[in-house]
């Protein structure tokens, strides 16, 4: 068992993103085999790199309202939102309020040897 | 894509929980493939079953402050914690609080068979 506060978690800049950084708070150093739980912050007025990836995401959203943009669809959300992408859908995410957004974004763990964590 | 908002969500009585629910946000049924997203409510006072399965958790904290009780090994939690509890580690989850606990419980797709969803 492992029990962290996710404001402890460094929060790291996401490469190629606009006022977005990334908080991972699980993941196979601390012993994960299936999953990667990580909590992503943007910025107000800021996004997401629009990109596509083999592996699904999973998103629940904490804080701030915004949009998803997906294979050229757009939905809204905001906290309490549970949000699912596709593996390979383009997608992107805007933060289109006025504070920090924050939401959880889980991928499989045979995934993450793809970011820099 | 799929956006969902939680408490739209149906929230079942866990078997074998006091004073528990669960609302299945994603799963396989919209087509996830690798996770399957779930929030679990437990009343003031009330706890998760102290069980075991194969599978990991993996955890987030929304509301409410309590004790994850894994392998014998208590840790406290409150809101904005991350848990991760490992494949047949014997585990109970306790709400300690005076109002209602609310976490985000992931495990992999393979999995959800063995629940009533």
């Amino acid at each position: 068992m492992k029990v962290k506060q996710y404001k402890d978690v460094e929060l790291k800049t996401e490469k190629e993103a606009k006022g977005a950084g990334i908080r991972w708070l699980l993941s196979e150093r601390d012993g994960m085999t299936d999953m990667a739980m990580r909590v992503i912050e943007i910025e107000a007025g800021g996004q997401t790199p629009h990109h596509a990836h083999p592996w699904e995401h999973q998103v629940f959203v904490l804080k701030g309202t915004g949009r998803v943009i997906a294979e050229g669809e757009t939905q809204k959300f905001g906290p309490g939102s549970a949000i699912f992408v596709g593996p390979n859908e383009e997608h992107t995410f805007h933060n289109d309020s006025d504070e920090t957004m924050e939401f959880v974004c889980m991928i499989p763990v045979r995934a993450t040897s793809a970011y820099d964590h």
